[in-house]
C-alpha cells in the first residue's frame, strides 16, 4: 500500500501546482489473446480524456493477470486498471478464466481499487470476423465504462438496471 | 479499518449530541441489471427508517460489486451494505454470480461487516413481468432484512428456522 | 483480534476468580432454514455443560453465516461457534451451500478458531418428517462434538477413523 | 506468527545444547475417517525418525482440517503437518473435499509451512479390504514424504519428474 | 515480506559492487509428474541468460507448489517462480490442479510477485511420445516467458494479442 499512497501523494500534488489531472491508469494484456483489445481500450479512453497516463503490461495468459494487475496498482500507482484476455474455447480453458476472475477479485479488494475485467471467449463469437469485432466493442466499451466510473459516476447511476452490454447490444430495462 | 472505526466515532458522537440515528447504509447496484432495484431496496428502507443516510453507488457487473461494497464500508463508513445484482441466464453468467458471490462474502471476511446479497438470476422468472415482480419484492424483502439485523436482531430471532424465502412465497417450518 | 484476546483474559481472570468456567459459545442459524436446529444444538450443549455463556444470532442465509461467526469470535469474544443452515434442494441453493462453506473455511483460518459447520440439504431427507428429524439430530450430534472439541479432546482422538456420521447412523470402520 | 517464531527459537536452543533433533510435527485425522490412517502415519514415521516430537489433533471431518492444522503450526509450533481424511462417495462430499483442500491451501500460504494433503475418496477403492489396504499405503507413503521434504530435500529433487504415486503403484516417468 | 525485501537489497548491493546480475529465479516442480520440466526449463533459461542464480524444489505433488513457490519467494529471495506439474488424467485429478492453480494466484498476489504456472495434463498428449514432447516444449516456451518478463518486457508487449501458445503451436492473431 506504502506506494500507493506515496503515488497518489504525488498526484494530488501535482494537480494542485498544474492544474492538470494526471490520474494513472493500468492497461494488462495478454500474448494469448488473438486480438490487440488493449490497443483498442487506449484508443477509447483517448478518445475521451487527453491527458491520463496509461501504463501497459502484457503477460502470457489471463491467470498471469491478477498479479500483474496488483502491482500497477501497489509499485505504480494506478488509480484503476483495466485486464483484457482472451481465454480459449475448451473446458480447461473456462476454469483457467474463473480462476483468473477469482484473483481479480482479490486482487481488488486487497488494494481497495477497481480492476474492469474485460474477458472475450473464442466461442463467443460466430466466426473469427464476429469475434475480433465483439472484442474490439468490449474492449472500447469497458473503457467508457472506466471513464464514466472515473469521472462520470453520476452517469452510472442513471444506467442503473437498464440492462446495458458490453460487446454485444444492450437487452434494456424489463 | 481505520476509515470505519473514524466514521463510526463520528456517528456515535453525532448521536449522543443530537439523539438522531444517522447511520450510513450503502447500496450498490449494476447497469447490468434489467430492474432497478435499488431504488426498490432505497424505498423499502424509507418506509421503516427515517433519517438513516443511504450512499448509492453503481458499476457495470455484478463482479464490480464486491470491491465497491469494500469501498462503501471502509471509504464511506458504512455499517452495512446491499449489493444487487441481476446475473445473466447463461453458463458463463452462473460463474459470474459465483465468482461475485465469493468475494462478496470474502469482503464481509476483511472488514467484519455484513454485505446483504440481493441477486435475481435472469432465468428465475417465468416471463419478464414475473421477473421484474420478482426483482422488486426481493430488493424489498431483503431490505426489510436489513432493517431487523440493525434495529430489530430479537425479530429476526423469532424466524429462525422457518423457512422464510426472500422474492418468493416462503416455504415455512417442517 | 484485539476484541477476543480482551475477551479471553476477561474470561480466565473471571474463572481464577470463582472457579467457573464461563466459556463463550456461538451458535448462529437462518430464517431460511426449515427447522430450528439452534434450538436443539442449544439444548444439546446445556444437557453436557451448564454454565456455558451461548451468544445466539439469526441472519437470513447460509451466505450470512460466515461474517457473522467471525464477528461473533471477534466482537463478542466467543472460543467456538456453530454455524446452523439447510441449503434448498435446487442447483442454485447447491453452489450458495458451497460458497458459505468456503467462506467459513476462511473465516476459521483468520481468528484460528473451530466454527462447525452443520449443514442439512433440504434434498438429503426421504419426506418433510425425515427431514425434520435428520436436521434435529445432526445439530445434537455436532453440539456433542463441540463438547468433545472443548472438554474431551481426548475422546474424539479414540474415536479417529472410525466412521462417524453426525445425523445418520455411523457408517463404522473399515 | 509469534507462537511459531518463539516455539522455533525454543527448538532451536534446544538443538545447540543437547545435540537432539526435536521437531515438532503435528497428525490431524477425522472421526469421519474409517481407517486410523494417523496410526499408520505414525508409525511411518517413527520406523525413519525417531525422537521427532508429534502432537496428534482429531476433528469431525475435512472441513474441519483447515483450522486445525494451522493451529497446530501457530499454536503449538509444529514445522510440518499432515492432515488425513477419507471423504464419502456422495458429490456432496466431493465438494466437501474441495473445500476442505482450498482452505488447506490457504493454510500453508498464511504460515509459509507445508501441511501434506492425505485424502483417500471412499470410492476409490474396489471393495472395502482394498479401501483399507489403499488408506494406510498413502499415508504410510506421505509419511515418507514428510520424512523426504525435512531431512532429504536432495532425495526428492532426485524423483522429480518421475512419476510417484501414494496408495497406489508408481506411474513412472514417460 | 521482510526476508524478501533483506534478500533484494543484498542483490542490489551486490549488483552495484560487482556489476554483475544476480537476480534468482526459483523452479519448483514435482514427483508427481511423468517428465522432468524443471530440467527443460533451467536448460532453456540459462541458454538465454548465463548468471542468473536458479533455486530448485521438489515436492509431491501439484497442491504442495503453493506454499513451497511462497517460501521461494520470501525465504529464498526469489524475485520470479516457476511452479511445473503434470496433473493426471481423472476427474479428482483436474479439481487438484484447479486448487493448486488457485493457490498460485494467492501466492503471487500475497507477494506481488510473478509465478509461472506451467501444467501439463496427462490426458493433452495423444500419446506417451506426444505427451514428453509437449511437456519439453511448454516447459521451455513458459522459460522464454520468463526470461521475457524479467529482461524484454518491451518483447511480450509487442506479441500481445497475437495469439500466442505455449506448447503447441501458436494460434496466430484474428
Amino acid at each position: 500500500m506504502g506506494f500507493k499512497i506515496l503515488a497518489k501523494m504525488i498526484n494530488y500534488w501535482r494537480r494542485d501546482d498544474n492544474q492538470v489531472i494526471d490520474m494513472k491508469i493500468g492497461i494488462c494484456d495478454t500474448t494469448f489473446a488473438r486480438y490487440d483489445m488493449a490497443s483498442a481500450a487506449v484508443d477509447e479512453i483517448k478518445q475521451h480524456i487527453g491527458n491520463l497516463k496509461i501504463i501497459r503490461r502484457t503477460v502470457p495468459g489471463v491467470k498471469d493477470l491478477p498479479v500483474a494487475c496488483k502491482k500497477l496498482i501497489e509499485e505504480e500507482g494506478c488509480e484503476m486498471v483495466m485486464a483484457l484476455g482472451m481465454p480459449g474455447p475448451e473446458k480447461i480453458d473456462k476454469i483457467c478464466a474463473h480462476e483468473a476472475s477469482t484473483g481479480l477479485i482479490q486482487a481488488q479488494l486487497m488494494t481497495n481499487t477497481h480492476i474492469l475485467e474485460v474477458f472475450v471467449h473464442e466461442d463467443e463469437g460466430k466466426d473469427e470476423k464476429d469475434l475480433k469485432f465483439l472484442a474490439d466493442n468490449r474492449a472500447r466499451e469497458h473503457a467508457q465504462n472506466l471513464v464514466k466510473m472515473i469521472f462520470k459516476p453520476d452517469k452510472l447511476k442513471k444506467e442503473a438496471g437498464t440492462g446495458m452490454r458490453e460487446g454485444h447490444p444492450d437487452k434494456g430495462p424489463l
